[in-house]
């Protein structure tokens, strides 16, 4: 990759949002899936990636338009935020 | 890491059972998800990771021991390969 040239800033877009939630117990995790998966069916949105152990959740959002995080992604995002505060 | 001598032969013991199921559609993955995750609570042993999108999901089990694989880690892998023929 060629070098950003002097006095010059480069800013990227944002590809994907990235979010770690942690649990106390896989109850817990296991309930949060399920209202992921209920958010999913409802918005017809499904993360790009959900990856889960027994006691994390971490969730990938891509820029549905391979270029940017917009709007969709940041709602996306926030009703996300609305399951975990449950 | 040093060289295995000459003459020798390295043998690993395998630390992670790993497999990819992929589905034609969400529904089939998220049904696929709901029984792992009964089997889950049935014998109290939840993969070390599962990550999945929309037609995918990849599970990696972990050696309990932290050694190699053992009859334990074999047995759950069969058990889940029995949920995907349903």
């Amino acid at each position: 990759m060629a070098d950003v040239p002097q006095g010059w800033e480069a800013r990227a877009k944002p590809l994907i949002l990235f979010r770690r939630f942690e649990f106390e117990r896989y109850a817990e995790a296991r309930e949060f899936l399920e209202a992921l998966a209920m958010l999913s069916e409802e918005t017809g949105i499904h993360p790009q990636n959900i990856s889960f152990g027994a006691k994390y959740v971490n969730i990938t959002l891509e820029a549905a338009d391979g270029v940017a995080i917009s709007e969709a992604e940041y709602s996306l995002a926030a009703k996300i935020n609305g399951l975990r505060m449950k």
